[in-house]
Formats: structure tokens, sequence, C-alpha cells
């Protein structure tokens, strides 16, 4: 059974009827670029993904990276992909046409990448590890270290990493130990271990870049004592060559439940001899050179969510349509053949959570590639702080929103294929395991709610917030009539998030801001289903505003779904803010109150 | 890190505190027993699943069984501790004595057979089967039949299977072709394939009963034309002596995503020569045969997720009390040390969840257990009919509940370990593999919710329905004040599953079967978390009595660990209904009016 990895009518649709993509091509930076070449773009990714990833995901889920001879051993398919993907010039997507990049636009890129998170994401992290290492140096580093490392990993001569988490030191990069000592030549020797490095040893490169937090000797505690630093793999000669090994130990592999392609890998740093690391930009500013990058990272792993979820709604929906079994309710004789499984309702009901889930996804991915777009390239002032205040907001909802509510449309899926769903010879459960990891790894999903609570809406008194706010009544006053029951949905959704907000806000200021964040990720869930009825409302208004323009035949059930759709996140998911807003407007105590001796 | 398989305190205190158990010993069948003796059967399941079955949990996991020689192979540990099982007599807890049965209490075998269950379920389901099938023979088999297998199966010399499905019927039993034949000597040949037979293989007893569903050639299309057989691995000789192999020929594995110890086998019948099968009881009703064993199995499903999700809880309790990272809130000073992670309330929200959801499944097992002994040694006949009614319409709540909260449960046990829950190294995504299955087997949940509505709700005229509100009133009608908020809101919530049931019934008579079943799922929810609300009621109101009696300083801490548990399941569980229950009165047909080609 084939099916596609994402649907090229809904890309087509949220890129080009609901967000005016094509509106881009009028400004300077994508001055070269049409609706045809964009669409060329997704094509060639569609087609590496097809061609290159997608054969492989099974292997590398059975046949994970072996630890051998000190380093990790990967299907050599992965260096193939590797190579076709940076062939494509995809490593640089976004970066300029100076340092050989191709200057697309967020909105395509994004779109363009998740095919590959669809098709295999073991394989294509190293891709993506690439690009986010690279993006560092591009904005922080010094004109030399650009030469050294930054160019050849556009290329995909070398690869990244981001090396920032220690065995005790987790989600809480205060506590990191590894540290720097200056060796005498302007760089540092570097000493300590890191773990869960993804990409963090193979042979699919000449060189691997790790992107290291370490505390400069001497710096003060905490985060505001945190630097980073380059540290290669291998040494680069002053006549760019790779020379020898920098001494990164790789001490094991770490086995994970799925996303097996993909090494994760403890490092030792300075423990066969010294290795060296080069310091990015300022002493004492890693923490905050990360956070730059914390946004455009924790919104990939919402759209890795968001692809592999999708493909799993396209795999259960084709085998719905193909799987006979059982009969209509009130079929009586048994002689007659069995119905396809689409045909019961409470199939249906699993597809059209999984249709409402995944494309309100793909909907909140691409507004947070445009906001993106918007925050650099907009012409004016204003829009470009508006559009960075949205993103703000919007980050933790794109992290977290498409890992948990994608993990239960996957269940979902493997639901429609019953107990082929669970066998490892059908193509659902291992996307099942592979997207549990998106709940968990660049900040927890509790994480990112108290982010959400504890910073993001109370920054700059509100604004990022209000942004929000002020966007989606924009959107809900622009409505045509044919979407009134949605929009008066939202409307009172919007009433019921700012209320909340405000009297949470509230409460952390002038009560006990640990009883405020409490609950905080109940309010991550109201604040996620508010967002993505905006933006489900956005796609049903589009959708009946072509209904009512006419459509073909094809374009009319696909519109008519969309409706349908929009119309079940309302009913079926909006509507659970209501009880979460009761439990939140009520301060809702009961987790706080739990003495540790009581479990 | 080591955690407990399930909490012994627990386990007494719902027992012997919410349920009188001691109190069964009174019955003439339970005479022999007192709590001391039931307690040491307990101890003895805790010792055995403790020594031979956890060791090898993540063994059967890792090495899952081969393929080899037309048979699967297992590791040796299986054997062994199939052998301490049987030797414990736990394979025959329930039967009668007579059959040299250990005539124990449901109730009492029920915690004692979740022990294995929480320990290692890959190797416990062979004795679950074993047991299961050996039922079937006990209560319809003949006095020869009795002789040549059950007794051998009881004692562990024969192991047994359930081999119902086939590739193209699974949740489809009328549509099954295997085709039984008279071969003239009173037996029948048997051809066809079987798929999903657990346990279908393997070579640690004597000998495999298959338990298989068949049609006789010419019997009715449909439902009665289905009769049950006996087909045995090996031949038995009339002297009882196991003999030559009967042609049930394995013809591959299926790989699962978890549960990996127990094969998971397709099976061919009479394709290497003859299979002989003997018909159990009358023809054509083999159906009806294998629903009568169907609530003790469904009811069985359910326990294996409250254990398993038991399990994680406590070993992610362990964890969070043990791992240290970041700082309370408002703590500004880096060089204090980290706190155990218990102290974030966001991890103790995620605690506090898990212990709501796996002590609340304790609770619903034990109950459905207790029916199951009311059933059948309930003094009074209406008490045994009642007792039979409550245990019809909890039934498809016990299978569905305990799988999907749980899974949920076993989800934030993962999250409170962070990377290390996604790890293999560690204990939890096992548990989150291997429970997810029960959402599956023995009638997906989707199949259940169908199962409650459109049949268990409507039987009788409603009587298995009113037993239950009955049976809730009369709990409400008997608590203290201590827990008035509790009582008060499951009056509420009673209203709203007896209203929403009287509508939904009233529509499925008047209106469309199928659009009052479209939302089945909701309404399983709804009732789902009302039943188990009224068991968590239970529990809080014996332990507010206990602490209004006074209690020692542990008993103080679990006395009001039950009532925080008890207030989180009504605040953040039961408040859940409201919404479903709106859904459920409007008929929403969101579901049921998508077109097939709108997706």
């Amino acid at each position: 059974m084939t099916a596609p990895l994402l649907k090229p009518r809904d890309i087509a649709f949220q890129l080009y009827e609901v967000v005016d993509a094509e509106s881009l091509t009028a400004r300077p930076r994508f001055a070269d670029y049409t609706r045809e070449t964009f669409d060329a773009v997704l094509d060639t990714a569609r087609g590496i993904a097809t061609e290159h990833f997608a054969p492989h995901q099974k292997r590398n889920d059975t046949e994970e990276p072996r630890f051998e001879n000190g380093g990790a051993v990967l299907n050599p398919e992965v260096k193939a992909a590797f190579a076709a993907y940076a062939e494509s010039g995809l490593l640089a997507a976004t970066h300029d046409a100076a340092i050989g990049g191709m200057q697309l636009p967020h909105t395509i890129a994004t779109v363009a990448i998740a095919h590959f998170e669809a098709a295999n994401i073991g394989t294509a992290s190293y891709t993506l590890l690439t690009t986010g290492a690279a993006n560092l140096i591009a904005v922080f580093g010094s004109p030399e270290q650009k030469e050294r490392f930054l160019a050849p990993m556009l290329s995909g001569k070398f690869t990244g990493t981001m090396a920032l988490t220690e065995p005790e030191a987790g989600s809480s990069l205060s506590d990191i130990l590894t540290t720097a000592t200056p060796n005498g030549t302007g760089a540092y020797n570097i000493t300590g271990t890191k773990m869960w490095i993804s990409g963090g040893d193979h042979e699919i490169a000449e060189n691997i870049v790790h992107m290291v937090l370490a505390r400069i000797a001497g710096a003060p505690a905490g985060v505001n004592g945190i630097s980073l630093f380059i540290v290669p793999k291998r040494l680069i000669g002053d006549d760019g060559a790779v020379g020898a090994l920098n001494n990164v130990k790789l001490a094991g592999l770490i086995h994970k439940m799925g996303w097996r392609g993909t090494t994760s890998c403890i490092l030792n740093f300075g423990e066969a001899g010294p290795t060296v690391g080069y310091l990015v930009g300022e002493p004492h500013k890693g923490l905050i050179y990360m956070f730059h990058m914390m946004n455009e990272a924790r919104i990939g792993v919402g759209r890795a969510a968001m692809a592999m979820s999708y493909r799993a709604y396209l795999y259960s929906l084709a085998y719905a349509h193909t799987r006979r079994q059982g009969r209509a309710p009130g079929e009586r004789n048994p002689g007659r053949p069995p119905v396809p499984i689409i045909e019961h309702p409470d199939v249906r009901r699993m597809l059209l959570m999984q249709k409402a889930t995944v494309e309100g996804a793909l909907s909140l991915i691409i507004e947070c590639a445009r906001l993106v777009d918007e925050q650099e390239t907009a012409p004016d002032e204003a829009e470009r702080t508006r559009a960075k205040r949205l993103l703000d907001v919007l980050t933790p909802v794109a992290k977290s929103w498409p890992s948990s509510a994608g993990q239960d449309a996957i269940s979902n899926a493997m639901q429609v294929l019953g107990g082929y769903g669970y066998a490892r010879e059908y193509g659902v459960e291992q996307l099942y395991r592979d997207n549990r990891l998106n709940q968990i790894h660049e900040g927890t999903n509790g994480i990112q709610a108290i982010d959400l609570l504890g910073r993001k809406v109370m920054q700059e008194n509100g604004a990022s917030f209000t942004a929000l706010v002020d966007c989606i009544r924009e959107t809900i006053a622009g409505t045509s009539l044919d979407v009134g029951e949605l929009s008066e949905a939202l409307r009172a959704g919007v009433v019921r998030m700012v209320e909340t907000t405000q009297l949470l806000v509230r409460a952390a200021a002038e009560g006990d801001p640990a009883l405020a964040l409490a609950n905080a990720s109940v309010y991550l869930d109201l604040v996620s289903r508010t967002v993505v009825a905006w933006l489900w409302l956005r796609q049903a208004d589009t959708a009946a505003r072509a209904l009512a323009r006419g459509a073909s035949d094809a374009d009319l059930a696909f519109y008519r779904g969309k409706l349908q759709a929009a119309r079940y996140f309302f009913r079926w998911e909006l509507t659970k803010t209501v009880t979460d807003g009761e439990l939140l407007r009520r301060l809702d105590a009961t987790t706080y109150e739990m003495a540790n001796d009581w479990f």
C-alpha cells in the first residue's frame, strides 16, 4: 500500500489560497522567485524525499547505528541521502545567496523540508542539525569561523550538532559542568561530557562541527556564565584542510524507542587528549545565542511532528479505503460482501480527527514560517516587530501541540489499522514511536507550558499576547457569513483565553507564582486549541469563499472536506477549552497541594 | 532504580477496606480461606512474579521469539517461569477443588495475576491464555475432553490458545472461512488459516490446545454457522499420551511494536496433512460459547493495562524522588543545589494524574472480579442476576478505559523521565509499547463503544444500565459528609449519564441508528469517567472515614493521598463529561456527515 508523504492539494491550498505565499515574490529578497519556482523547489524536495529518504526509513529503524571501533556506523543509504539533499542546495535553503544560499522564503522552505521529516526522520535529522548549527555560526560567528566551518556545512561537506545537555543537566542548562580553559593560542581546551547529542558521531561527512555550551574557568554560576564554542570532530588546518582528530570521544550510543536512524551520543571532551574549542562571539553569552535560535529549533520539532502524523493519516486513510470488514449498521444479510472500513462511522471519526489535527498543524507551521519571513523581510518596522512578538508567543504552541495532538492522531491511525497498526510489518507503529520524542526534546512540553505562561505572555507587558489576540480578532472580523457558526465560537473562545490569561498573570504577580504555574500545561492546551481554531477558521473561510465562487468537482469535495474538518475542530476540540478555562479560573490547587509523601 | 510492581498498601486498602473481600470467606465455596491465606496467595504471586517473571521482561523485548525449523523458539526463561507459575497452582486459581483448582475468589485471583502482567506481560500471556482456553473446556467440554485436555492444561502440562481471527476476518468473526469436515471418526478435519494467534507456537509445554472457530461444511452463513473445536498441536492417544503432530503448521510470526515475548502466529490447518479437531458442545454454537467467555477475556485486557500502567507510575514516582533538576520557582541563587523533580508542580501533576488513573483502574478491575464472584456465589438469586447485569455493562468500560487512560498515564511516566523515558535503557518505554496493544485486542476500543451503546445499555430493556445507575446512587447515598464535594459532583454526573443514555437510545430507536452510534466512542468516554468517579468516591469515602477515626502517620499520608487523587479525578476528569455530554445531547453529526471523498 502506497500513500503520499503529504497531500499536494492541501499544500497548494494552504500556501497559495490561505496564505498568499506568492506575494512574497514582490519583496526584494525573493525577487528571483515565482510561484512556479517555489513549486519546483517543492517538487524537488518531494522527489528526493521519496527516492532517497523514504526507501530506507524502515531499515533505519530495524538496523540502528552501531558503536564500532570507537565510532558510529550508519546504514550506507544515510550518506547517499544526505548527499542528495546537500546537492539540492536545501541545507542553505534560506541563507543568503552571497554565501551560497537559495534565499528561499521560510514559508516555502519549511514545507519542502517537511517532506523529508515525513519520509525518514532518522536521516532527515542530519540535515536539520547541520542547518541549525550553521545558522548559529552565520549569525554569531567571526568571518574566519564562517570561512572555515560555515561554508563547508552549507555545502554538506561537514555536518553540525547542538551539544547542550549533560547527564546531570538536561532541562536545566544552568547546571552544565563542561569547562573551557584558554590554551594560549586564542582557543580553548574543552573538558566535560555531553549527552543526548543527536548526530554526534557518524562518517557521512568529512567533519562534524559541534556547537558546545561550556563554562570558561572562573565564569559566574548559572545561566550568565555559559559560553558557546565551535568544537570540530577533526581540526582544520590554516589551508582549510581537514586534519587530525580533536579528541571528541564517542563514549556510547543511547538506544531510543524510535527515531533510531539518528545517533544519540554521549561525547567526552578532553579525555583522550586536549579537545580544542573556538569561542563564538563574546564570553558568557552562549545561552543568549542559543535562545536566539531556539524559536526556530522548537518550531522545527513541531514541523517534524506534523510531518510524521500527516503521513500516518494518509497511510490509514488509504488503508480504510481498501480494507473490507464488517457491514453497515442495520445490514442483516451475512451474504452481502463486507464494506470498506471507511464506511463505519467510528472509523470516519478517527480519520476526521486525524485530518483536523494534521492539516491544522500544517497551518500552524506555515503560519510560523510566514512570521519568520515577516520578521526578516517585512518592509515596515512595526510589521517586523509584530511578527517577532507573534512568533514568540506561538513558538511553545507550535512545538508542543503538533507533538501531543499529533501523537493522538497517529494513535488513531494505528487504531484504524487494528492489529496491523501494531505490527512492525506495517508503517504506522514506527511513526507512533518516532513522533513520541517530539514531546520531549528541545524542552519538554511541560517546559513549553511554563515558557508560555511564565515568560511569553508576560513579556513586554503582554505585548506578544496582545498581538496574538488582535490577530485572531482581525481574522474573525474579516470572515464571511458562511462560517458564522465558527466565527461566533471563536469569538467566545478568545474572550475565554483573554480572561484566563489576565487572571493567571494577576495571580502570579499578586499571589504565589508556583500556584499560577501549577496548571501551566492546562493553560498551554487552552491557548493551543484556540490558536489552532483560529487557523482552521482561516482555512474554512477560504474554502467557503471558494465554494461560493464555484469550483470543479474535485475541488468541491476538497473544500467541503476543509469545512467539515474545521467544524470537527470547533465542535470536538475548541469546546474542550470551556472545561480547561473553568479549571484555570478557579486556580485549581489540586496538584499544587499534593504532598510528596501522599503518593 | 527499583520500584515495586504494584503497591501492597493500596492492594490491602482496596481489597479489605473498600471492598470487604474478607467477607467472601463466609461463603461455602471459599470457606477454607481466611484473610491470611488470601494474603499468602498474593505474597506467593508477588514473589514468583518478582523472581521468575520480572528479570527477563527486557530480554523478552530485545530477543523476541524466532521462527526456526518450522517452530517458534523462545527465551529459556519463559519455560521456567511458566513452570513456576503452574507449580503455584495459579493456572487453576478459580477452578473447583474437585478438578485440582484452588477455588480462590476471582477478587483475590485477579489481584494475584496482575502482578505477573506488571512484571512481564510477554511471559504472563502463556499462563493467561491457558487459563482462558481451559475455562472454555471446563464449561462446555465433554467429560472425555476434560480428561484429555483440561486436566493437563490446569497442571501446566499443556498450554492453550484462542484461535478466532483470520487475515480477512479480524473484528468481523462472522466472516471466518476456516472449515470443519466430519472425518468419519466422530471428529473433524479442519482447514484454514488463523492469524494473530498469541501463544500459537512454542516448546514451553508438551502440547498446545487451540480453541478454534470454524464452519462445519454446509453451516448457515454468518454468526449462526460457527462452531468451536479443540485442535491440539499434538494428538493424544487413548491412553492420554501425547503423540504425533496434528499438522498445525506455523506459517509465520508477526512482529509487534511491543508485547514481544508472546508469539503472534499465523497458523495453517490441514495444509501439510489432515488436522483433526474435536467439536466442543453443539454445532453452530461456537460464537455463543466464545461470548460466554468474552467478559472475562476483556476484563483481563483491562487488568493487564492497569498492571502495566501501575508499574510505570511507581517507576516514574521513584525516579521523581531521586532525580534532581532545576530549582523551585522564585529561587534566584544558582549556587543552591537542584531539587528532586517531584518538587516541580508540573511533575506532581503528571504523577497525580497517573495515581488517579492506575489506582482507579485497579478499583475497576477489583469491582469486576467481585461481581464475577457475586454472579457465581451470591446466596441470593436476585443478587446473582444483578451482578451479571452490572458485569455486562461494566465490561466494555473495564476493557477500554484502563487501556486508553493507562496509555496516557504511561505517557506521563515517560514525560517525567524526559529523555531517559524515551531510552530503551530505562523501563518506561517498553511499557508504553506493550500497553498500546490493549486498545486493540479482544475487540478494539471502538468496538467496545458500540458494544456498550448498541447492545449493553439496551439489553433487557435497559436493566443492566439501570442496575449500574442504582448502584452508583446507592454509593452516593451512603457517603459521609467529608466527601460532600465529590458526592455532589457525581450526583450531577449520573444525571448527565442517564439523560444522555435515554436520548441516545431513543434516537437509535426512532431515528437513524448509525447516527446514534457515530458518537459511541464519546459515550464510552462519558460512561467510563462516570464509573471511575464512582469507584473513586468509594475509595475517598473509605479514606475519609479512616481519617475521622484517626490513623498512624504513614496511614495519614496514605489516606490523604487517596482523597487528593479522588479530588484530582473529579476536578480534572469527571468535568470532561460536561463537554462530552453536550456533544452527545445534540447528536453531533460532524463525523457522520463526512463524505468519503472529502478526506
